[in-house]
């Protein structure tokens, strides 16, 4: 039953500039980017305080109105898109967005959730520190979105996931209660860390408001090869070498097939062929360093000089230049538009133990083809981390609505091979509603009940961001 | 009210190999390594598998008897030695010691809790691999341990705490059931992260019977610098030129009062002055790298001769050779044993925000020097984590008794400062018996009922490891 006084309270509380409810007001914020989620709302709130955001979460709680929590849109699950309940409000945190401080001593950066990452990659860069966080929507997510879904990246192979990047947590429970966890302590052993519950709920327990991050120092000395290989063994014995000889420069291990090569080749522009002829795959290895480009260069040619010579990779190229090395990337960081360009395509972000990749590789492949011959997989991703991009595009000549008649299908065979081989059916992209059936059929039983336990302890009247990953 | 039918069925399901009951059998394993703490026991369990952790569990929640697990004992808080029931079970994991796998393509070690420490760290070494957790008690500390406390050690600096070590953890909940998380995946965003709620949780929700542990190149080019300094102040300046220019080589950035080393040249054997004369403070600095020991110590020379020409130091011996670096190593490590020999004294492991260390170091001992004129503080640590040993020695002169009578005043004094500046009273040994009144005082209200939240869900019945943190 709709409680008809919540929405006058709202207002009251916040002020219309912060509620909005006119329709064309609020119909910006009902989808999800790429289209797939649409929902309603009754509002859309736009708090500039954490206490505006207690404010409204302590109404909402009170009226029994579930809250959607969004951050940039940037997300591939649709954890950021209200479900179809008319009664939603969305929250975004766009205008919260300042950054409170940089500290060059501690190496710390305390941002507000709505900031854009690549402004604080910016800013640290600015202060001569590196916020190591890095990813394709850079310039469009924000930082609370990234706490909220752990987000991954290119430089996950050296620094870790968001997870590991925070220190410390500002955020609003769904009582209205200001969780004050914004330390920015590198130790602190009293008691349970209650952050790391927030850090990846996808805004099922509570809102983020601001984050405590690590700065790094400055990895201005960079190295970068393109490797073909001749099959993902071969690439993971090549991760193996870099690995064990390059120590903590390894800072990208990413995979491409040759197949996504086309793809770029044939959508992108600016990017050449990197070699006079088509390998099976590819991997661009990045090395960086605080210091000394030459030493880096040469003990990157060192390291490759080695794995031509034992036959861990086919060919080499490596970057000369800046330019160069901006090329180099400009083929992997391509993939995702190109295959955009190319056509409807299901996209699954899942993660192996990295010596079951090449194993994997084979099985699924035989597996889609035996239900459809003529699907073309491209395959990419942080093959570093053991993260695979596995996307499917539809079969030249397929209808159009290809994905709607037989995605669900597919997908399911995609994620039943990877639960068989002990890998995730989310790597960095989460839940939300996209994965959520799936992840309900696949999660261990006793795993989903203590997760349903905390959801029920921190969300007794269930109003954060229903139908998304629980 | 006792059931009497209890240690038969224990017995019953688990044999008399693995349930001690006699008096001189339980006797051992009542107190901490200390001797502050001694409670009481019915009985000493020591299973052989997770399947007989889960049996004792679910024997002793359905008959509502306390479980105190217990790793190597090497705790400074009382967290592994039971408290004064007759009732307790100590649940000892020393026996389920085997290394499940070691893989060098995934970089990953898989152990029994009941694992030493320093065997692991051996094991790692051989598959030329590091696993970086290091710490005083290595040789005797056990890896389920020091999960259990989030132990730190002088590697955090570069690698972090053991959280940050642990991929996945399998462990035992309250109930008998096993919880299967020991995935050894770089990343898995699939719902909450639970296997944070056991890490650092002190035996208070469940008993953790192995770890997937991350392992990292090894870094056996070493060079190590020994810095004297004027101040704290001196201290973090040096601290901010090495991590900006040293980046992911700073292994470990230690500092000791010129108090500290006369109490080593007093009480160890083996050791040297350093300097030609005593200076107030030093820091101890090593950078490691997976090769070329001569670029590393070219790098330590540079930047640590920048420091000397900008003052940011008074004077530096670099290590020549590995003798040299052993014993300035040696210098650090025997602090420790040293106080003790010393006689009795109060620990303190504290942290800060780093920059606040050098006003807490002079409103904290002008703080103490006020009540006590001539109490003798040895402070060290692992600076570069903003995390500080504060110790308290007794006055000359001071009775034997001195710790009993005025060292809940002065640990109070002490902890009531760390709070004021933003600190963490427990930087990396946790709360145990120890500091249990200070946390509960001192630590925020909503923090401490979401604790109490998930220690009732997670062990509704109150049995795991009572009268410990919560």
């Amino acid at each position: 039953m709709q409680d008809l006084a919540f929405l006058p309270r709202l207002i009251e509380a916040l002020g219309p500039d912060v509620v909005a409810t006119e329709p064309d007001q609020v119909a910006p914020w009902l989808a999800d980017w790429r289209g797939l989620y649409r929902g309603n709302a009754q509002a859309v709130v736009r708090p500039r305080s954490v206490d505006e955001v207690a404010r409204c979460l302590a109404l909402c709680q009170q009226a029994a109105v579930p809250v959607v929590p969004r951050g940039g849109n940037t997300g591939l699950c649709g954890g950021a898109a209200p479900d179809s309940s008319p009664a939603n409000v969305v929250l975004s945190m766009d205008r919260m967005n300042a950054i409170r401080s940089i500290d060059t001593i501690a190496n710390t950066l305390i941002a507000e959730a709505g900031c854009i990452l690549g402004n604080l990659r910016r800013a640290a860069q600015e202060a001569h520190r590196l916020l190591p966080l890095s990813l394709a929507a850079e310039d469009s997510c924000q930082i609370g979105g990234n706490l909220a879904t752990n987000a991954g990246g290119v430089n996950v192979v050296r620094y870790g996931m968001t997870r590991e990047l925070v220190l410390g947590v500002e955020a609003v429970l769904p009582n209205g209660e200001i969780f004050h966890g914004l330390r920015a302590l590198r130790k602190d052993n009293t008691g349970y860390d209650l952050k790391q519950l927030l850090i990846g709920s996808e805004g099922t327990l509570g809102v983020i408001t601001a984050a405590a991050l690590r700065l790094f120092p400055r990895t201005d000395a960079r190295s970068v090869v393109l490797a073909a290989v001749a099959s993902p063994l071969q690439a993971l014995e090549l991760f193996e070498l870099l690995f064990a000889q390059c120590g903590a420069r390894l800072q990208a291990f990413e995979f491409f097939t040759g197949d996504c090569v086309d793809l770029v080749l044939k959508h992108a522009e600016g990017v050449q062929e990197p070699f006079s002829q088509r390998y099976p795959a590819y991997v661009l290895v990045e090395l960086a360093d605080t210091t000394d480009e030459a030493a880096l260069n040469v003990l990157l040619e060192r390291v490759i000089g080695e794995a031509l010579e034992r036959e861990l990779c086919l060919d080499a190229a490596v970057s000369a230049s800046l330019s160069q090395l901006q090329s180099l990337w400009k083929l992997r960081e391509e993939i995702s538009e190109a295959q955009r360009a190319d056509g409807p395509h299901l996209k699954h972000d899942v993660s192996l133990p990295i010596e079951q990749i090449p194993a994997f590789m084979v099985s699924m492949e035989a597996r889609l083809k035996a239900i459809s011959p003529s699907i073309r997989p491209f395959i990419f991703g942080h093959f570093g981390d053991g993260n695979l991009h596995y996307n499917l595009s539809r079969p030249a000549g397929a209808q159009r609505d290809w994905t709607a008649q037989h995605g669900k299908a597919l997908t399911a065979e995609v994620l039943d091979e990877v639960a068989r081989y002990g890998g995730s059916i989310s790597a960095e992209h989460g839940i939300g509603q996209l994965k959520r059936d799936d992840f309900l059929r696949l999660k261990d039983p006793l795993e989903l009940r203590m997760m349903r336990g905390i959801k029920q302890l921190l969300d007794p009247a269930g109003i954060m961001n229903p139908g998304k990953l629980l």
